[in-house]
């Protein structure tokens, strides 16, 4: 293995040679104590990062901008409540490009872009361009153009990007990054992973900001309702693949080394939605008649450069404990999150038979955890959200490449149309493209070599 | 619901229009108290049919055909030791071909065919003209048209041909089969299944019959070795797909009602037996050069016509716990045998929440296992072996259709060339055959539905 200044030498090399990677005008080359940094959209989950922003003193929370009053009132409350100055507020007109004025005017270092799916693109570029950092939530674009401009964008203005990817920071999921890298599983060969969570009341709901079931979805519904839903009746493909996809891209050193070759998509039918609207709105309902596209089992594979397959959930509208059901299988065993278990060969106590998990991910706690644990308690999933937003920012503070860059978000993103793509085809295989034009034989792997981000 | 009778009564009127179910020569229409049995095959797994059979009064084996004389030494001495009637011994000459003479002198009944894969089409296909009835182990055929043969001879012939599946008994499987029948589930949508099982050390052994660890396969080694690692060095797809298909199938009424309409597989790189040869062989060893042709991962997709998605692992070459990997999972709930557990929207205690799965098989045991648990006992593989052999025997008894027809035994079979196939074109999906030729729309499910069989 590579020590860590190998590993980031090498990487710090190959992203040059890939896109620039200087900071932009206002965060210069490293040693920036404090960044200037303005958030666009400040609803349910633009609320999580306002919160773990104002925790932190390297950060000056400058501007916000978001559409809906009633989420600019409640970030305002909650930045006044921890004592922090008042930011400059932008879009309370209703003016959807306010966001504009924000990046022309506020001279921002960084920009967390937590916007419906369908902003996160066009967003994204126009922060780049003004020479903003951008922390783009999950989701790079809708079509699999959009992420081909995204990702000129940063090649052309060398502005960093980051997908907040989170879940590449859970306890267990860095844990088993750890065993992976100590050669524990041998050589990888197989992962699944995916996003199996029962979101009927989160794609449907009464309309009302203070909560209750509802059948409402667009302009009438609240919160991610009124966006999010209108992705479920009009595609039908794996819409939400970075949580699942990240952690198995970070294992098997994807965009570093390997790639994904090939994927293909099969969906079930379409019920539970339907059934959910039937249930708490009744037949007459005029929601009761819309035909959603979105297969409720979406089921994805992945082929590697590598040789090694990856299987990808996507199960949002039916009834369901969540579960990511992770998978990790190399030459000498396998873990498994939906039974808390491991079996490693030579080392499980007896042969063939599964041993609680927990002991093994103690032993390989991630050097981030145990450095940091304390300050995660409390940030939302688990603690996870704490380690994405600090890696964001003090990447950005050592001016170094970003952790999760832009080539994991567009390729992990692309998922999305290239299964939609599959999908429509009849569930054909479709090729793959190769974002980093041939450079993944010679990047190297950058992502949580220590206790820094 | 229909009711039993109903039941039956569709499905015998389906089948006959499908193929004859009249029986063979020797057991006329229904009231046979005794049937002549023959087995071709007494090696390891023929060994357990042959102890069941010894235990039924209403089964007189009257010959067993092997070429290999330790098997056939160990026949005699179990058929002695239960104090049956010595059969007649086919093929210790060495002649492959023995058990023809076996079929065309013994007045068979029913043939148990439980030899080398490459063997069952032949072999079925030889019993089926003789108009011995044929209950043959796992794997209808090699090549996709060795299924077209074995089921254009069964509809050229009539003679009864029962795939034995032993999975489709097991007692949690059967108890899920109630829960779909009850509902409990919704409508289903999604299963998952597979044979996930480390044959590493039956792939490869010392080659001798009192066991030992070794790396030989082929005509030094013992047992399975001698035939069915070739298929593994030959072949990448997914080999053994009936334990995993049987039960899904049986849960979405495959072939009476619904119809498996596209398949496609992925499949890993090939690690697993070369590290095995190379641990406990050595790189000396001649066998460390071979190139295993199966991926150590096959993941295989099937779409239905109904809307449903099947995705079934075939992982054999890895060190892992045993699991069939079972997922059930329809507008209502789910259960996962993997970590033992259920979830059912408005039954479960908990919203989202897992619950132990043992409450519900409980309440939901089979009357099958109701009645003949007591007499399952013992039989191989946790009981089940009992029953698949009881139904072949019981159905041929009454004259009625075989419970796991010729239908289901080429559709699930046929799963093997198909996903060659796939894998071969570069993990392209491929059409899934229509074996009924439309029948399935018309035929009616018939496992199951009492405690006779």
């Amino acid at each position: 293995m590579m020590n860590r200044r190998e590993f980031l030498g090498a990487g710090a090399l190959a992203g040059g040679l890939l896109a620039a990677t200087a900071l932009n005008a206002h965060a210069a080359s490293g040693g920036r104590n404090k960044l200037r940094v303005g958030i666009i959209g400040v609803g349910a989950r633009g609320q999580n990062h306002l919160a773990l922003l104002l925790r932190r003193d390297d950060v000056e929370l400058t501007a916000i901008c978001d559409i809906e009053p009633i989420w600019i009132q409640r970030a305002l409350a909650r930045i006044a409540k921890a004592g922090k100055p008042k930011p400059k507020v932008y879009g309370a007109d209703g003016d959807v490009h306010a966001y504009r004025q924000m990046l022309a005017k506020q001279k921002l270092d960084a920009v967390f872009i937590v916007t419906p799916w369908e902003w996160h693109a066009p967003m994204a570029i126009d922060a780049m361009r003004a020479k903003v950092a951008v922390g783009c939530e999950v989701v790079a674009g809708i079509t699999l153009e959009d992420h081909w401009d995204v990702l000129r964008t940063q090649q052309a203005t060398g502005t960093p990007y980051m997908l907040l990817e989170n879940v590449c920071y859970r306890r267990d999921v860095m844990a088993v990054l750890q065993m992976v890298r100590a050669g524990l599983f041998g050589e990888l060969e197989h992962l699944q992973a995916g996003y199996q969570h029962d979101l009927r009341g989160v794609k449907l709901n009464s309309g009302n900001p203070d909560g209750g079931i509802g059948v409402e979805f667009g302009p009438k519904a609240w919160s991610e309702a009124r966006w999010r839903t209108e992705h479920s009746a009009k595609r039908n493909g794996d819409l939400y693949p970075s949580h699942g996809i990240g952690p198995c891209a970070m294992y098997i050193d994807i965009n570093r080394g390997n790639r994904f070759t090939r994927l293909n998509s099969f969906a079930s039918k379409a019920r539970g939605l339907n059934d959910y609207i039937l249930a708490h709105g009744g037949k007459d309902n005029p929601n009761a008649q819309v035909k959603f596209a979105l297969g409720d089992l979406v089921t994805t594979q992945l082929a590697c450069a590598n040789g090694e397959t990856i299987l990808l959930q996507h199960d949002t509208s039916l009834p369901r404990p969540y579960s990511l059901g992770f998978r990790v299988q190399g030459t000498h065993g396998l873990w498994m999150d939906v039974n808390q278990s491991i079996y490693i060969e030579g080392t499980s106590k007896t042969d063939d038979a599964w041993e609680p998990a927990q002991p093994y991910l103690d032993k390989h706690d991630h050097p981030l955890w145990k450095r940091f644990a304390d300050q995660a308690v409390g940030a939302g999933h688990g603690g996870m959200d704490f380690f994405v937003v600090h890696a964001f920012i003090e990447a950005l503070k050592a001016g170094a490449p970003m952790p999760i860059d832009i080539y994991d978000a567009v390729t992990w993103s692309a998922i999305t149309p290239l299964s939609e793509q599959s999908i429509r085809q009849g569930f054909q295989t479709v090729d793959f493209p190769d974002f980093t034009a041939g450079q993944w034989q010679q990047r190297k792997p950058i992502f949580a070599f220590d206790d820094r981000y």
